[in-house]
């Protein structure tokens, strides 16, 4: 319209009446929306159903490690949830998932006779890692701040000792999400890298924004180019941490004892579920919104990431009992196996791929359940284009940013297929208090939050349905 | 320039160098003020006393209404943390405020023998209500959802009884403050309209985003135009409204009995507490940024406004520890009196006015400890238009709206002056859960979130006092 107006091809009096109805169509569009999605925020702060949603998933089951006879239960109950919320199906997406169990309650004793102290320490053995058995392992300490510490220290200093990775979070950054990018590298491969010079086992203190008693577990991997020894791994609470390095300053001679009875059983056969709305024109077009269903064993998952799966269910359930009929095909996905494997999200990929399904977008909700804050939004397939438009419809909303850049690491497969994805950003100052320890319970969850950011992924998948086609 | 490089004033040429150094002058000073705004959020993150502060204010004095002796130990207090954060001067300005007191604790019995029930209801008397003494006052209840119900009901219904505004907290709202708005006249106005028609007691609904059983508690006033007759009024729990609604539907014969002993005793001497420093170009113009120090009896005063004081005492600290010398005098005030009375509000308005002080901006924080969302900044003397070209500077730090329109109660007499007034606005989803409350205590503290709004107060002022002139 705009070019046949710039040549000329019309009087200004058409053009002015043209420019009038665009004006018009636009605005009485606009408030259509803006109509809409007050229903749908008011659909989700007086009437949705994640809060009791997340109450069962958190309290009724807990904790759930792929592979657990709880992850198997939160299988049964989210495929129950999807058709509640009005899933026209539910697809159970099969995948073999690693089987880690923590096995008897790990031990970590610091000894000093010369500073006159035995104490048992707050600690969890890391996902993934091997187990010391009853018999446990002693080691003198030596305590690490960084990777070129470790490898100045070498095997003179290192071999034969416990390796302390004492590397803080780092409580300057805005985003506590940039300080566990920084801390998370040392739980993931720092048992590896001290093997290499001849370490015994491996502590880290835990990734947190809070100085407190909790440990912090976590994923870690054996990388076999490093080192092909594998060595017991944990974190330490970070009040622990901070006795270890108070009494290593008085008696460099200190002695840590290890108990953990972790151990890696065969894959286990589990699935990725999968509530789908069958699109109304394009059904073979499909939207989906996803949240890992999988949490660590320690605690309740309820905002790692219970949260993002209730919030992707009830996206189903505000389409259906508002009456709004989506164009392509919505699929709320409760992945399996983020935790410790990703299994799922490959799997789904795979999924996607083998059934030549296509994807308009993707979105991850993986954050927990705080209040809203932003949309990241792949710049591929003018997504993020059409996305940052709607800003001044989210902002009533407190949704106030949309960034360049999104995604999750369940939706990584589908990115890597050019799927545009979307990272749901809520706010971050609380998560590292509480993530990967028996602190993620549903007593810290807050019902208005939990929804304001529900509502946002709502009302964002009314508009990406309505206006976005690739 | 704009006007002289219209004009064909000079050589594109030289046009180009002078747009070439406004940029490069812009892009410079922008990069500096960047460069000091991380400078302040990573002082407020990891170095700041706020945290500590209201640590003590909360737990060491805890509740402390206007002339309270906890109130007296307040102003103390708040003398001697200003100084400790380097204030060159502490001013203490007189007010005489309010003395009321709750007495010996409330009771409010339901009792129904129809519906076989008697029981004590979780209630706290308002402040400035009468009590009923010792031997209370026992009527029928007259339930009403609004204002016009009560107009419809009259005399006829209302004679002899005790009213019960049972007015929800509409969840449908974004802003929690909304909802407040929208209950709160219940509370402050509704004693006298019931006692206009002869009610002998008035209850309501506690204005709460939670459904629990805390009461809560907030000013009154009788309205001597309205009614001559003061009657007792006090709040009862969501979860005790509930059941007095539950059981009127099955007896609208039931009783309740109350008794308060609450009083106002004759005013007492009390002060704002006023830490200043001096400004090194025009030390006679002024800066501040207040809080209020009087918080209700039954909690701890952390969120309301423990959060506010310890936040406007950390700019003078900020100032001074970060070694930045202000050109205007700087300013944290510690209000008293603004939960009944407005007494300190009202005093510092009449300092500035007598002493002729010129202030050139003023920042109120009383919303809660929470993350922060926005500056609403008055339209009056530019300072609206300037704020808002800062907003880039702080959407890192996830400030990210400046709205217009701002204040507070405690400014609002230097806003009739003239004065530019600022709210801060922290996110409001938890602020109405506690507000009011026992429940109001400092482990509902983030510290994170303090400081990170501490942080956008401290960054404001340092911009307001380097760029803002009238």
């Amino acid at each position: 319209m705009f070019t046949l107006i710039k040549k000329g091809f019309w009087s200004p009096d058409v053009k002015a009446i043209i420019l009038f109805f665009i004006i018009l169509t636009n605005s009485v569009s606009s408030q259509t929306d803006s109509s809409t999605i007050k229903k749908i925020y008011n659909y989700y702060l007086t009437k949705s159903n994640t809060y009791s949603n997340l109450e069962y998933l958190a309290t009724k089951i807990g904790g759930r490690l792929s592979g657990s006879p709880e992850a198997e239960l939160a299988v049964k109950w989210a495929k129950k949830a999807m058709y509640e919320a009005g899933a026209d199906t539910v697809i159970l997406q099969p995948c073999m998932v690693p089987h880690w169990v923590r096995g008897k309650k790990e031990k970590c004793v610091l000894s000093s006779p010369k500073a006159n102290i035995n104490k048992l320490l707050n600690c969890c053995a890391l996902g993934n890692s091997i187990g010391t058995g009853p018999a446990g392992v002693r080691g003198k300490v030596i305590e690490v701040r960084s990777w070129e510490e470790l490898e100045k220290l070498g095997e003179k200093e290192v071999k034969g000792k416990v390796v302390f990775y004492n590397v803080f979070f780092d409580q300057s950054h805005v985003r506590t999400g940039t300080a566990y990018g920084e801390t998370v590298p040392y739980r993931g491969k720092g048992a590896s890298k001290a093997a290499k010079y001849g370490a015994i086992a491996c502590i880290v203190r835990s990734m947190t924004s809070l100085a407190d008693d909790e440990p912090h577990t976590g994923n870690m991997n054996y990388d076999t180019a490093v080192s092909k020894i594998k060595i017991a791994t944990l974190a330490i609470s970070y009040k622990a941490a901070d006795l270890l390095v108070e009494t290593l300053q008085k008696d460099k001679e200190l002695t840590i004892f290890i108990e953990t009875n972790c151990e890696t059983l065969p894959d286990a056969p589990s699935f990725n579920v999968v509530g789908q709305i069958f699109g109304s024109e394009k059904p073979n077009e499909y939207i989906i919104t996803g949240g890992h269903l999988d949490a660590w064993d320690n605690g309740q998952g309820a905002h790692d990431d219970g949260a993002g799966v209730v919030q992707s269910i009830e996206v189903l359930a505000m389409f259906k009992k508002l009456g709004i009929k989506p164009k392509h095909s919505i699929r709320a996905v409760a992945f399996m196996n983020e935790e410790n494997g990703l299994a799922g999200g490959n799997a789904y990929g795979k999924w996607a791929q083998d059934k030549k399904e296509k994807h308009l977008a993707a979105l991850e909700t993986d954050a927990g359940g705080f209040s809203p804050r932003a949309f990241g939004v792949d710049t591929v397939k003018g997504l993020y284009a059409l996305v940052s438009k709607w800003k001044s419809l989210f902002t009533p909303y407190m949704l106030e940013r949309v960034e360049k850049g999104g995604g999750g690491a369940d939706i990584g497969p589908l990115a890597k297929q050019g799927v545009p994805c979307i990272g749901f950003e809520p706010d971050t100052q609380r998560y590292f208090d509480i993530h990967h320890t028996a602190q993620d319970t549903f007593d810290k969850i807050h019902k208005r939050e939990l929804n304001l950011s529900a509502g946002a992924i709502g009302a964002l998948f009314y508009l990406i349905d309505k206006y976005y086609n690739q």
